[in-house]
């Protein structure tokens, strides 16, 4: 007997095959005055595959897409893996230099970009030492319908599951980004995942607030595709847009940092009433804070608290609920859910490790770097095998955030191994402090990092946004947190203002430590 | 790097590390009064691993095990690939003559079987040619318990997730049964398919109907734990009994064929009001009829029609379901629900094709045969390698049913080649007469084959078993056949009483023939 009765390798393209079949007729993708059935979309990204044929695109070549979570990004994530080729996902808050490094070091040779973004897209091209033939998307100038247009459906069969899919640069803050390289078969495990806990179906309505050029969405991108739910394009991440959706488009489910949340259930739009159908937010690049939780329970929302890198196709950890802990006091529901968690569904045991790679004890104490390994880990960094060396020196990627690993096998992150402060040979978790700032009724968003001491080499200071309306002193809030904990993790000094955040909301305290560095 | 860190060969038993990590201090395991945490299970089956490793059993071994729907059983779906072996699950209710057949066929050194078949287990021991070590399981004469309780923990490694995992039996009812070859990789899949599609979360309660012999319970043996859900074990299919677990624990899942679906929906049990929480059934077989649909909607229970063969792992296909057509009158739901629907989340395409292997037009009317292939079709039949290549002349299984393709992807079924009815040259679908039989108020179920006839070759007669009650003359029937169908479908007679089934509910549509055949 032929393999191939019982073998098909595995690519998450197949879901948007299947969504065709059996939801063709049904929206699949809401983009403002876009809309797409899933057998148009499926049409349309064959043919859009086509369109990269006559391009030149060959399997195995590069190619770049610039634009936020529009119809045209999310068909990249369909139409370059039917062409054989590479998807690489920029970031729109991308320098063009940074960019212009991303298009030579992936070697990409067309960039198709979304017509906001063209004064970055061209000087990036501009400063490219390769050729990069540019595609405009959008507005009145569109070049790339036409070429779908013109095109016959295209498709090269995926010959091998682990072979490369996608690189997703890491923005790298003090280094050069690196290419993080993802496989088929990995993107199809992450994506079941996904639709798993977050119980998609395809009654689901979900929100494209995390950008897909993050980890490629989470692999959502992929994942709302399987359920068969909609895919609703969000262009800009205005809180009154984000509840314009949720009212209106009845939105079941959308994923977002905390920050992000922080500033849309704090919006006056919130206060206007539940949404129409229970919303399911999956969360991540920092813990839900108490107050976060009780105010989305206000609001009738669920969330769930995930975890993960670019290296691990986003979310491979997820703080996996019990209906037992809904009985709990809000406050130990939310220690429960601050902690990262287990490796999801489909992933391997998730550990925490000391120097040499043996596992910590599970004494919640214990400070660890988070290890992982497993079908949704990269293939490597593209172009780099030291870096790629460095990342597994054993097998295991190290994450290069620290945690602990508590005695239930919830693994809970202290801090990433570079915002850990070190004051007096003490370490001092910033993400412990930041909690304790932020369980003051006045806080809305705060960020804790080291200032350099000559007396304790480090000290920590704490940035603070405070709520709309709500008012507190740096005394009253330092008070508030030596009240929690030993006098020396208190902030030295607390300023107030808004906080620097990536294009996927974390906060940058790289930008708050030069900030400190520069002003003494 | 090295390859491990981003892969993992996939394996279904890796859903109970997870699940012993995630839920360890959950129920996971249900049996009367033997209860097991998810730890406790993991930790339990490792040593049963380690028991079959001191009873010699090597990699690649084939161990049997008899019993119904136990704790034993279950665990036999961790222990024996823990051990690197290969799981033959017997049906309980096959011969000592035919096991004995299997155990030589497939080569088992071991029976586990469960006390209350000993006679049987004896029996087939004694009448195998290979030499069959016995292992008691219950009982006061219980030598499994020993066994485990004296073993260390111990598990081989997957080293290739293609490799054997399983050899399922089919009950051949003409010829020798033949071993249907499951391996990890689909297991795996379809483990989490069945999860995803049936929306198995860890609050979920798996009542165990279906025989975890038949398809290792549709892979739901695996797909369960993945869920972190609890396994309820049923030792009975007593309609009683399934109302006493529905009500009092508080089950939300279980599958079962439609047959055994009537026999509940029917039970005085029924009439004593809802169940506590929302029951989501998955059902396959034979379609539900549009009766059937509400009776459940009656009593609040959802099902989900699908469809698929030991071959493909049991469900390869599914009847996805649209929230629109709930709106639709009930008739036009169960018409829509009796379709065998598409591919689940993991299945490649499901065709329908004419001999030379082309897909049949799809109009709903020409019939063709089903073709299935992809990650959840077995690896070929045990030691018959001419079997596996008619099986799949093209590198599509045949699946032996024949069926219809819808305008909308959808396959229906219109009967097992072997059950379809020619007579006078027309075919006659038995499936198409027996909906319209069901559709009568006094029918609780029936199954329509062909008689031998001088004249037109073969004739459509009827097996009724009427509702508790419910009375209706064959005249009655037939003249409520012949209102919906072309005459020569009506069955030329209706003979009432109850009908022989399998072990899994199906109805016995070969036993039927040859009672017309002895009787002329």
């Amino acid at each position: 007997m032929p393999a191939a009765i019982s073998f098909e390798p595995l690519t998450p393209t197949a879901f948007l095959r299947r969504a065709a079949q059996v939801f063709g007729d049904r929206l699949g993708v809401i983009d403002a005055d876009a809309r797409f059935t899933y057998a148009q979309f499926l049409e349309r990204n064959l043919k859009f595959a086509g369109a990269l044929e006559r391009l030149r695109v060959a399997p195995g070549d590069r190619v770049a897409l610039l634009a936020g979570n529009s119809h045209v990004m999310l068909a990249g994530h369909y139409a370059v893996p039917f062409a054989g080729a590479v998807l690489v996902a920029l970031n729109i808050r991308a320098t063009a230099a940074d960019i212009a490094y991303i298009l030579d070091h992936a070697g990409c040779s067309v960039l198709i970009y979304d017509q906001q973004y063209e004064d970055t897209a061209v000087k990036a091209a501009e400063q490219a030492n390769g050729a990069v033939r540019l595609i405009r998307a959008g507005g009145k100038r569109d070049e790339l319908e036409p070429l779908i247009a013109a095109a016959e459906p295209h498709c090269v069969p995926v010959s091998d599951e682990r072979g490369l899919l996608a690189i997703n640069y890491t923005s790298g803050t003090t280094a050069r980004p690196k290419g993080v390289m993802y496989h088929h078969r990995g993107a199809y495990l992450q994506a079941l995942a996904m639709a798993l806990h977050l119980q998609l179906t395809s009654d689901s309505v979900y929100l494209w607030t995390l950008p897909m050029f993050h980890c490629n969405g989470w692999c959502f991108s992929w994942g709302v595709t399987a359920a068969g739910a909609v895919h609703l394009c969000l262009p800009k991440l205005e809180p009154a847009l984000i509840w314009r959706h949720i009212r209106e488009s009845a939105v079941t489910h959308f994923c977002a940092a905390p920050t992000v949340l922080t500033m849309t259930i704090w919006d006056p739009e919130a206060a206007k009433g539940r949404p129409p159908r229970a919303v399911h937010i999956g969360t991540g690049g920092a813990p839900p804070t108490p107050t976060l939780l009780e105010r989305l329970a206000e609001l009738g929302m669920d969330i769930t608290h995930l975890y993960g890198l670019t290296e691990t196709f986003g979310p491979a950890v997820i703080c996996d609920w019990r209906s037992e802990w809904r009985s709990l006091p809000l406050a130990q529901q939310a220690r429960l859910k601050s902690r990262q968690g287990v490796g999801n569904v489909i992933s391997t045991e998730v550990r925490v490790v000391d120097e040499g790679g043996k596992d910590v004890p599970a004494d919640a104490t214990t400070l660890g770097e988070i290890a992982i390994r497993g079908n949704n880990v990269m293939l490597g960094y593209y172009r780099d095998e030291e870096a790629t060396r460095k990342a597994a020196p054993d097998g295991w990627f190290r994450t290069g955030d620290l945690g602990v690993m508590h005695p239930d096998g919830y693994v809970e992150l202290r801090d990433r191994a570079k915002d850990i402060i070190i004051s007096g040979g003490e370490n001092i978790s910033s993400v412990e402090v930041e909690q304790a700032l932020a369980s003051h009724p006045a806080v809305a968003e705060c960020a804790v990092v080291a200032a350099p001491d000559e007396k304790w080499g480090e000290v920590p200071v704490a940035f603070v946004t405070l709520k709309p309306d709500a008012s507190a002193t740096g005394g009253e809030l330092l008070e508030h947190v030596r009240a929690q904990l030993a006098p020396f993790k208190a902030p030295k000094r607390v300023l107030f203002g808004p906080l620097p955040k990536t294009a996927t909301g974390k906060v940058q305290k790289g930008v708050l430590r030069a900030q400190l560095k520069q002003n003494g």
